[in-house]
């Protein structure tokens, strides 16, 4: 406790400071909920706004309206980054934090604008506001789903990543095979175009764009499709032995004191095999 | 029996009303079957009608025929609205049940045609018809293999939740990107329009209505692809562990004689929750 | 052995007979070996020969040559179904036999050509001459995994009943849903071609041959595309389940006669809890 | 020991030599991992530079460079060649061993060019270079997972003949059936073509270069697409059951004191071969 009020380099007296900190950065409270659903709501709106404005019919007749919703959603971000600063203790350490960045991000990109008009890349720079929903949903209960997820996907990534290595080098070669084969007369004009085409259909998405026309290449086709359907089983049977190996684990550790058994229920007060009690 | 007999708010003496209920409610009795299959086929028979009415080349020889068609029905419904709210106790509370408000609306779309000519939306209440199959098929052995179904998605939701909503931010963003590298001239004329194509693509479907024509643009798509294609794993391997899980599930049917615990490991002698020594 | 002799009613002497039916039913001498092998190379002969008489610049060249092919490989048909007639004991049971219309219909279309000349559907009815592959396919090992997969899809074939009729309804009333807001000008002609085009994009084919243009309509296909993206996941699960389910199975039935433990080991000769011999 | 130095039949004195052959065949030591990890970047270069080549913009343009590349490329792979052949014991042995033919194949190109100038096949062989990473890679933690993933795929290899076998008996039925259904004016121009549509179609590829028009063809190519949105459930199940039995594999490393059985139960006091009490 101590050690925190000398360590404490906020820019607020540490009364409003911890006030402010459990509405922005908690939700247990019901002003710390509020704030996170208008955040969110903000963002979504946000988002649609960048959405609209691309559309050339819409950006005609309410661009005015958008551009004025966007000087509001950076006035607001604006206000929230200030108040995430001066609600910690640290504030360098929240600024160069992943989420800090992000933040700085999803606020700047107006005021860019203002210094260098006709700049491009700030429709991907509000795009990344998006990443901002993640932080809000941390405090959910979906954290618990996702992890579950990212440590089944991560316990196969070695699996995943050979997967991937061999299915490219297939694709480069099998490409090249079917340039030669089909030639620029079928659209298969060079062989980055070919690999191009190679996992369009290996992945069976199948644009029709360019399409096989000599019996040969045809006949190579229906062999890369037919892989491609067969492929597909591996990372989707990685991906479920994964997930019920975490499902069926028993995350319980305990071991009887008497006859040493394992595996007890997560909620075991004795042990199944002799009786004995177990130590919580 | 007496309760009942005080609680009868029914339109037709008990005795016919229970023999109607039966013939029209169950389908335990050869009557109550009959009346199903004829059901069925009428519910059949009006879905092909909507559809053949729907093609133009049909409706111009046979629009008569078809119109007829749909009265008859139309008539066939009412009589068994009819028949149904007489059948029951309390007829109110079957009109305003899900089942009751789709029967009105199976009925109805002809008389409101009367009323209204020419409104649309008649066909697509004339196609909710169709939901009164499932009515019938409640009485089969299907309901076992459906509950099991829904229980697995159901027990999944949460992690199909977490994977949906994260496969929508990633096409948002990467929408974006493709506007942003493709541009109006190859058919990526908004973000939304974009972020329509990747759908399309991370699904694997590839209408091929817009492609990529720029090396970035085509680069990305790449990724996109074998995203999609990993990406399908997930929810497979979520619905196969629960469905395995559910198939797996202790069979062991040993109940605790002292505090009723149940779930005990299938080699369980003592009861993991109170000790007590299990019978086996 | 004498009973047999009673129930001859072949037509050939006994003696020729059992070694005819060795030569052409079974494979596992020299000679019925060599049959099969022969007999497998005539049918693939046959199919390819209808392949290539369906390509048009094939047929102009050599047509005749395939014409006399043709006209030996049905020589060599008819001696082989008359040689199957007069090897077995029972020859009409043969011929009513589903193998034995198969031989039939696999010897005729030549004949019904010289007799009915310009008879289109003999090209269908050569295609089925495939069919007989699996009569000789029968007689290896690919039976026992053949006969697995089968097993499990039978196992689960009231789920896949359940499942491919809800996404039939389903598909019925998006499709009907893709026509009220599509249109015929955007190739939504009719429901039926609706439909057509709902399952092609919930299967995740996306031929490209009809596309929604309107706003509302494409995002009703993000919908399909996503749940048809989703959907997958259940027969995949339920295949997997059951596959899984085979392959885990204890099919050891023994019971411990001292302390009544099971699931024991597939060559267990003793109790692996208490050291009890098991009898067998 | 010795043995061995009355085996050699090296190029190189024996010091040398296995200085040599440490570095080149070997990762273990600072010079190997540097001479695998240069090794990678030459391969991948000279891929980049082949894919490049055949863009036509940019061979006008930096053609030579290209030509430059690949010389030197060719000088690399022709040294290192040697340096393999003198660094082994056998060169014979390696010559003709399969990575030695693939190092060949990899160095000639470019000298064949010489001799038969415009030889199209080349590029096919240069391509081919790209083999060699996989020996590279073998001498990483990358073998165990791929083995892994082998391991599943050749333990279901027959049930996947069968799947694949029955999966092409299916098609040519299929496609032949939709060719009499739409005729040649749909694109359906011949059995093959058919065939071909049949297996995009199946496989979910859906280019859309050819589509069905006729009602009944339409029709047909729903059940086409459902049964293939469903049959690739049956390798997905495979492979996934293979990996999990592979995963779920006996984790008791117990081994009988008397028999030396092993593969106890989890939970086993006696073995159940001999019942011999195990030691725990």
């Amino acid at each position: 406790m101590q050690k925190h009020d000398i360590l404490h380099t906020g820019l607020l007296p540490e009364k409003y400071r911890a006030k402010l900190h459990t509405i922005i950065y908690e939700a247990d409270t019901r002003a710390g909920k509020l704030f996170d659903i208008i955040l969110l709501l903000v963002i979504v709106i946000s988002i649609i706004a960048v959405m609209l404005e691309s559309v050339a019919s819409i950006k005609i007749v309410h661009g005015h309206t958008l551009a004025v919703i966007e000087w509001v959603i950076t006035i607001l971000f604006t206000l929230e980054y200030i108040a995430r600063i001066i609600a910690v203790r640290e504030p360098l350490r929240y600024i160069f934090s992943f989420y800090g960045i992000i933040d700085l991000l999803a606020t700047i990109p107006k005021y860019i604008g203002l210094l260098f008009p006709g700049t491009g890349m700030l429709i991907a720079i509000r795009a990344i506001r998006l990443l901002r929903v993640f932080r809000i949903l941390k405090l959910t209960r979906f954290v618990g789903a996702g992890n579950q997820l990212m440590t089944a996907l991560r316990h196969s990534r070695v699996k995943i990543a050979v997967f991937l290595f061999s299915v490219m080098v297939l694709c480069i070669i099998l490409g090249t095979l079917m340039y030669m084969i089909e030639g620029p007369e079928s659209g298969f004009t060079s062989i980055p175009v070919s690999i191009y085409w190679t996992i369009v259909t290996l992945t069976t998405v199948g644009f029709g764009d360019i399409t096989p026309i000599t019996p040969l290449g045809q006949f190579l086709s229906v062999v890369i499709m037919v892989m491609g359907y067969g492929i597909i089983a591996v990372p989707t049977g990685l991906v479920t032995a994964q997930l019920m190996a975490g499902d069926i684990t028993h995350t319980n550790t305990q071991v009887c004191p008497n006859c040493a058994a394992m595996q007890h229920h997560d909620n075991a007060h004795y042990c199944y095999k002799c009786g004995t009690h177990l130590k919580d």
